[in-house]
Parts: C-alpha cells; structure tokens; sequence
C-alpha cells in the first residue's frame, strides 16, 4: 500500500473543526449527510491510493516532456486523469447548477487532500480547476457560466492561472499581457506568461486559461488589469472545442520538485489569432483574480497538509520496520525498531502533530467559504484565516518533509527511498499562489484592519472562549498584544514583524483546535487515543515554542534597516 | 563572480573567536603570523573562486559516472583537484612532519570552507582526506606514518571512512566486515560497506580506505571492531601504488543533492585478494574511528557554514538586482530592488546572521583541536562543543538555504537559478557523520557528564562571565538548569529532552560569540558596521526563539511513548 488514506481523521475534523454537520443542517447542503461524507471519503481514498498514487514516481522520475506538438504527460497519467473525471470525483464541490454535486467546500478540500497525499504534482491539476470554476461562478456572464462550467465541473476541462510575467511575480500590477478589443466584444491577446502550472498537457479535451492582461488605454497598476477567459481551443456553435487559438506552450520548467506538474511558459497570440473573452468588468482583474486566487490559497495550504501526511505515513512506516541499536539501558542490548528510539519518536511525534495542525487550520479555514454566503462574520474568518492557512500549512509541510527524511537517516537522502521527492516537491508550496511573505504582508496590512479590527478580535475571542491549556491562553495574550500593537503601526514595522505575527497566531488557532480536537476525542478507542496524544503533544512542545517568536514579532523594522543593500554584501 | 571569498570575516572569526593570535604565540604554531593568515584566506579564496566555484553546476547537472573501470568525475574535476594538490591547499594543517605546513587545524578549517563555499561536494573529498590523516596520526605505526601521512598532506592520494553497511548505520556495531590474519601481520578484507562518499574517483593516484571490521573471534557489538588500512592500490618495494587491492566499486548511489561526491558501495575482497593493515591495537577500532569521525564532525558542521555562506551570497546578489513592486507606502510608487522589502531584508539578515553563527560556533570548537595536546580544559571544550557544531551548524546550513529559495521568490525553484542546489545539498548534513539525533544523544548521555561536569559547567560560566544582554543570560541560565537536570535523568528523558536542549546551548554559545563579536567590531568602517548589525539581530530576534525551546527540553519522555508503535500508524 503506497499511503493509506487518513479517512477516519479527516471525517473527526471534518466533524470537530469544519463542524460540518452544521452546514449538513442547511437547505443547501441537505445532501451532505453523515454517511455520503463516509462514502465520499473512502472513495476517494481508494481511488486516489489505487489509481494516483501508483504514478507517484513516474512522474517525479520521468515526468511531463515538452513537445513540438504539446505537453504529453508521463504514462499512466492520461488514463489516471480520465478514470478521474468518470469517477466524479472533481465534481464533488462544483455548483450543483453545473453538474457539479454542490456538496461542500471543506469536503471537497478533504478529497482534494487524499489525491495529493497520493500524488501532489498531479493533483494540481483539478486544484487549478477549481480556481477557474470560482472564478467564472463569480464573475462570468450566464452564457460563459453555461458554455464552460459544466465541462471544468467535471474536469474534463481543466483550469489554469495566468498572471506572472518575467518582470511581474508577487507585483501583479507590472504586467504586460495585452487584449485589444476586436469589435464584437471579443479581444485579441497577446503576451508571454511564465510559471503556468498544467498551462499545457494531454490530458483534457480543452484547457481555459484565465488570463490577466491589460486593454488599451488602462491605467497603470493593479487597477488597469482585466481578466479574460482563454481557451486553448475556441468552442465551436456547438459548443465543442474546436478550432486551436493560437497558445502555445514554448517551453517547460525544470523545476526541483513536483515533477509531475508541466510548469509551462506560455506565449500568447504570436499569430494575431488568440481570442479572449472578458470575465467581470474591464479593469475589474484585480477583484476577479482574487475570488480564483483566495481559494487556491487555502488549496495550496492544503498541499502542506498534503505533503504531511504522506511523508509522515512514509517515516513511521521506515521507522517501524528499521531495526538499529538498543534502547538506551536495555538489559538484553537487542536492537530495536527505531521508532522505539526517543528522539525518533520524537521527529515522529511532531509531524503526526505538524500535519495534525495543518489540517485543522485548512479545513477550519475552507469551512469559512461554505459559510460566507449568508455569515458576514464567516467572511471575516475566511480572510484573516486565508494566509494562515497558505502560509504556515506550508511551512509545516516543508518542515514535516525534512523530518521525514531526517528519520530515513542516510536511505532518505538517496531518491529511490521516496523521501526526498516529499522534501522537493513541498519547497513550492510557500512560493506560488502568493508567497509566504506576501501572505504574512495581507494579515498585516489589510486583514487586522478588516471590519474595523472585529476580523481579528472576534478570532482572539473566540480562541480565548475555548482555550484551556497555561501556554496556549498566554500565546493568545501575546497574539492579541502584538496584533493591536501592529493593526497601528507604522508600515515597515508591520512588515518587519509580519512573518513571525503571522507564526505566532498561526500556532495559537493549531493550538485551540487541537485543544478542541483532544477535548472531543474522548473515546477509548485507538484512533482517540491518538488524537490526545498528538494533541498534548502540540500543546506541551509546539504552543510554546511559539512564543519564542514574540521578541522578533515586536521587532522594528529600523534593526533591519542599519545596513545598507551594498553593506548586506560586505 | 561566482561567489566572494568571506575573507575579511573568516580573519574577524579567528581572531576574535578562534584567538589565533594565541595560538601563533606558541612554538608549534609561531608560522601562523598575520601575514601569513592573510596570505593563506586570501589565495584559498582566489583559488576557490577562480577554479572550483566554475564546476559546481556542472557537478550537479552532470555528476560522476559508475563504469566497470571504477568512477570517472566530470569534465574538469580531475585537472582542478591536481591544481589544488600543486598549490599546496591540503597541506595548511597536515603535519609539518610529513610534509603538511603544521598551521593551525582552525585555519585549516577555514581554507577547506572556503572551497566548499565554492563547491561543496568537490571538498569532500579533502574533507575526507583530513579524518584518515588523524587516524594515521594518532593511531598508525611508524611505518604506516612514514609510507602514507606525505601523500595524504599533499592530497595526490585521498583518504574515505567505511563505517556503515546496509544493516549497520548508526549502529556501527552491527557491522559484519571481516578481516582475517594472512600470518604476516596483514589481513585478508571482505564485506560490503555503503555510503562511501570518494570511494572511487580518477583524480587521485591511489585512495586510502580506512575500513572498521571485526578479526575471528572478536567480541560482539563496538567492542570487537578493528580499523584497518586499506588502499585501492597495494604499495610497492618503493612505496608507489601498484598491483590492485581488490576493492571495487559496485555502484554510486542517487541522491538528492551533492551530486559531484560519488557515493560508493564498496565490495572489498570478491577475489579474496584484498589486504589490510591494522590501525591501532585490535578491537581498539572505535577509538581509532572516533579520532576520525570527530574531527570530520566538524567539518561537516562546517559544511553548513558552506553552504550557508554560498546560499546568502546568492541571495543577496539576487535581492538586490530583482526589481519588484514599491516599498510600502512609497510616494512614487516607484518599483525598488526586493532587498528594500522589509520582509526580504529579515530573511537576508536571518541568513547571515545563522551563517555567522554557524561559523563562530564551528571556528571555536574547530580552534580547541589546536589546545588540546597542551590543554586539559581544552579537551573538554572540545569534547562539549563538537556535537553542537557538528549538529547545529547544519541545521543552520539548511535553514538558510530554504530561506535562499525563498528569496527568489518562484526562481528558486528553477534548478538553473542555482539556489534550489544549496538546498538539495545541505540536506545531507544533519545526517552522515552521526545523524543530528546521534549528536544529541552524544551531549546528553556522554558530554554533559564530562569530568565531572566541569565540561558544562566550565562553558556555561564562559559565557555567563562574559555575556551582557538579558535575554543571552535568560538563555544561558536555562542551559544551565536543563542541563543539570539531563545529567541525572533517565535515559529516555535525557534523550526525549536532547534535541531541543542541543539547539538551546547551541545558540546561548552562538550568542555569546556573536556579543563578542560586535564588541570587538569597534571600528567605524563598513565591515564592522554589517558585523554590530546582524549581531545585534541575532541576539534580538534569534535568542529569544530558543526559550521557547525550554518546553519541550522539559518534557519527559513518557510524553512520545503515550502512543505505541501501531498506534502511530492509527
């Protein structure tokens, strides 16, 4: 078995932290009943262990190559993607309006979680999926909704998101992509776009590129981009992918990781024949994108939690059959599995707890947008927990790969092991979708602010309300003592202390919900067990070490500033 | 230029932390002058930057080949390492007896980093060549002295350590090599060692294989194994290399990173033709392999100084010509070079202010194998801080290389950029050599008992008489209460505690060194500037972060065993 899909964890906080029940007792997610999550959960989990994994290493080893003709995807992967969509298992959150099943959010994440526990690189396709169907559910006209949704719902058509140029990544406002309007309420486009994850590839009958871009005449910035949909084959009256429109794909990334995902560049109406339509109004790019791009945060938070639990079930299980040296004091001196060894145990321990807490934070945070179209206050958490989630899900992510390569000793630094390719594959994640950083910048900058400061407030009092543990209730103090103080603060040193803030409550919202979790985990049974002791685990080690943080997070930015850039390499 | 040689840094260190100056007081070390030390940095630097730093990339891209002759290094590597035999750069510390110029180990040290800055997995090979120069030294006879020492100073002959097989890692124990008396004081050699970093290569005239083995009848476990002299080729009447030595090189593995060091498995004696000599007395191989792996423990630490080193250079040199988005606030809105970016600048000064550390930890610990022949409180030091640098100073190597990545943004993750080598790299670090947690243990169970505790006890009063800032003193008094606690504790609880108190002490001796530092960094130029600057960092932001360590150095082990094996699994 390549991984075992963590289906009875996933249901408990699908329960304990989504709180999905509660959604389940709304008209519009009726259908979500304790035991369609059951069956949608264990499908998905043999499914994606079945059929996914298996390819897992193919594609890291001999992935996605670039052609004259295209991207042809590793062997096995079209089939795969194929057995994929006939299962249905892209439709899961797609609007019920479109041939999607309208379940939730969260449980779609959850299934979306198992594909990339199998398979990270391959999951990104329907991820990007999902940012196209959010974005032309929110902003794309009825006939648009009509000629694409119900194909992207499947995923026999997947989705991607063009915004970075060579001389714009986290400055979204420098590009350059243009669209002129054609006359028929069309535009031609054109420019070069580079880092388009699945931007090409074989695997689907049409490929939507969304693509961010300027019209003649807009203003510079941020506020002069428009978003335009962008197939690789224009539809026909029928509405069939039909006459090829003019993108290619000219080269793909060799990348360290996540191999199995054709990073492409993409070029854009080099013969004058690339059409797009407007998605939302003409300068309205901004808003639209960030509708695509908010929820493929909280997806690529949830590839932290991806990365996690499949490098944890990869070292316990070295763990368990390795045997080397005797326990300490040992009277019969006879070696013993590794995992016997405290300070193994102990890297153990801390990514079943890392990965424990990423996924406690992802899905609290996913459960927000099953709730924020009738909650205004589930809107305020859906956005201060948004760059939690991105960021520290992938910090932890990154952090429980290395563990797990640190417990294979030296098999985990040799690739056939399997190790490794977790701890290259994972070092993605904190860049794309918004780096870290700009994730640590948006709590800082705009989400303390937000509602007059109730987004964050209401967070700290509701951790407060619950919180039991000495440390963890210190930790909140300390939170909200930094967050006040930086909500007002000049805007370096709010960018200066941005990253460690971000940490600091990004482990006070793990420490309430593994609280949360240990407290509802109380059967004796094996599973419960577990659970308490991750829990305590988290608690007693990883709450306080937080707190270590705070001297950095009340930092002002002058420390960063006495040396100049020339001195920086002195 | 690929990268600046740390010159004026690396004097700083060994003047103010090393205290070189001391050593070149004495008679062994009177050459060690000023000058001398100057000219030495500075042509290793020149010789690093010019002819080593060029083949690094293609080391990674196209890395030494197995064929049935034995292993051929990349294009350039063989004249390169000729270049560094005939200008003299393996002989700095070797002894002035055999040939070697008798300076201090410490600045050895400091030449060996810099041509690993340069390309790091070209330096392991005298890396290696150093460990088989001390067991020799300290262990081998006159005569293997006299046949052997001249050609390992000079590097023409190079030198590996083949501890583990594939049942015997961490446990060395377990190992099942066998030597078998021939009657003239020699042995017949056969078994299979893996994880041979140079095992085979085609730079070198001959290579000397230090090789653990048990002779017939020797006790089980560490307390029967022998060391024995093993060269791929026998010496002839006039001590040339001559007949074959029936060593063979079965394979190399794939690893992740460090790809221009051929990782070997070794067969020895598949003819039953391959002799060795005996190191040492019989059964006496664990001393003899600790004389070794001791000194090659600080210099993997030093390994992530190297690689620490190469990252921020990179990074720096990145950040300051990647144009991206305006400051926060900027009237003009004008676009500025990412090292302006508040929090770029924390990742750049957290980069080199745990490469600096990194350096002050390992040059101190590095300078105490220059005291020890005439220096008891030395031996000690030494003993207590090689676990931290060998531990620490990767943990730092790597941490600043993830950062690397980071700073580049999605170019990091492009393996031309070069950034994701570092990276790749230094993840072996923390494993061979005694993985981090065999560090931990070794503090903990052996080091911190050490003369009575006077090794701990005599270092945690260094640093309390010398350091000023508050939090510093929290740090140390910490480091103090643990430790004294560990140093009667169960074994399991000393080692559940271990590796969270090893980072503790690690940097409560970072921090004091890095105080010092910017004290003695009294001048008003531009390179005392940059030193007061990150110290001041360091101690502000990084200090702080290890008390919140003391938690989980507090815990007891009872904590990690809540769970069974199975029910990690749960």
């Amino acid at each position: 078995m390549p991984f075992t899909p963590a289906v009875r964890e996933q249901r408990f906080v699908l329960d304990t932290v989504a709180r999905i029940a509660d959604l389940a007792a709304t008209d519009r997610f009726e259908a979500a009943t304790p035991d369609l999550i059951d069956a949608v959960l264990e499908g998905a989990g043999q499914f994606a262990a079945g059929e996914w994994a298996p390819l897992n290493r193919e594609g890291d080893t001999n992935g996605p190559k670039w052609t004259s003709e295209g991207v042809k995807m590793p062997a096995g992967y079209p089939q795969a993607y194929r057995d994929y969509v006939e299962g249905g298992w892209g439709t899961i959150g797609a609007p019920a309006d479109f041939g999607g099943q309208g379940l939730p959010f969260v449980l779609a994440s959850a299934v979306l979680e198992t594909l990339g526990t199998a398979n990270m690189g391959f999951a990104l396709a329907p991820t990007l999926t999902v940012g196209a169907i959010e974005a032309l559910l929110h902003h794309g006209t009825p006939e648009q909704q009509a000629a694409y949704l119900p194909h992207l719902a499947t995923g026999e058509w997947t989705g991607t998101m063009n915004l970075t140029e060579p001389q714009a990544g986290s400055d979204v406002g420098a590009l350059k992509s243009r669209a002129e309007p054609v006359g028929d309420g069309t535009f031609k486009i054109s420019g070069t776009k580079i880092f388009i994850s699945f931007g090409d590839h074989d695997m689907a009958d049409n490929i939507v590129h969304l693509v961010l871009a300027r019209t003649p005449g807009a203003p510079e910035g941020t506020r002069g981009i428009s978003l335009f949909l962008v197939p690789k084959y224009r539809l026909d009256a029928n509405g069939k992918p039909s006459a090829f429109n003019d993108v290619r794909v000219v080269s793909i990334e060799h990348k360290m990781g996540l191999h199995a995902s054709p990073t492409c560049v993409l070029s854009f109406g080099d013969n004058g024949d690339c059409i797009g339509e407007l998605i939302g109004p003409e300068n309205g790019g901004m808003r639209a994108m960030f509708t695509m791009m908010n929820n493929a945060r909280l997806n690529v938070g949830l590839q932290g939690v991806q990365v996690g639990e499949a490098a944890t079930q990869k070292a316990v299980e070295f763990a368990r059959e390795r045997i080397q040296s005797a326990r300490a004091g040992s009277p019969d001196k006879k070696p013993v599995a590794i995992i016997e060894h405290p300070d193994v145990r102990r890297m153990l321990m801390r990514m079943k707890a890392q990965t424990q807490a990423a996924r406690a934070l992802v899905y609290l945070a996913s459960s927000m947008v099953d709730r924020v179209d009738t909650d205004d206050a589930a809107k305020d958490r859906l956005e201060i927990l948004t760059p939690l989630a991105k960021a520290h899900a992938t910090d932890l992510g990154n952090e429980v790969a290395s563990l797990g390569i640190q417990v294979h000793g030296g098999m985990g630094f040799i690739e056939e092991t399997g190790a490794a390719q977790f701890f290259r594959d994972a070092r993605i994640t904190p860049i794309y979708e918004g780096t870290n950083g700009i994730q640590a910048a948006d709590l800082v900058g705009r989400k303390l602010g937000l509602s007059n400061g109730a987004a964050f407030n209401t967070l700290i009092a509701d951790m407060r309300a619950e919180a039991n543990d000495a440390a963890l209730r210190t930790l909140i103090n300390a939170c909200e003592e930094v967050g006040r103080r930086l909500a007002t603060a000049d805007a370096d040193d709010r960018l200066a202390a941005s990253y460690p803030f971000l940490t600091m409550l990004s482990v006070a919202v793990c420490g309430w919900l593994m609280e949360r979790q240990a407290r509802d985990a109380d059967a004796n049974d094996d599973f419960c067990r577990m659970k308490r002791a991750v829990a305590a685990f988290y608690i007693e080690q990883i709450v306080p070490e937080a707190l270590g943080l705070h001297a950095a997070a009340s930092a002002p930015a002058a420390s960063l500033y006495e040396l100049s850039a020339d001195l920086f390499a002195a």
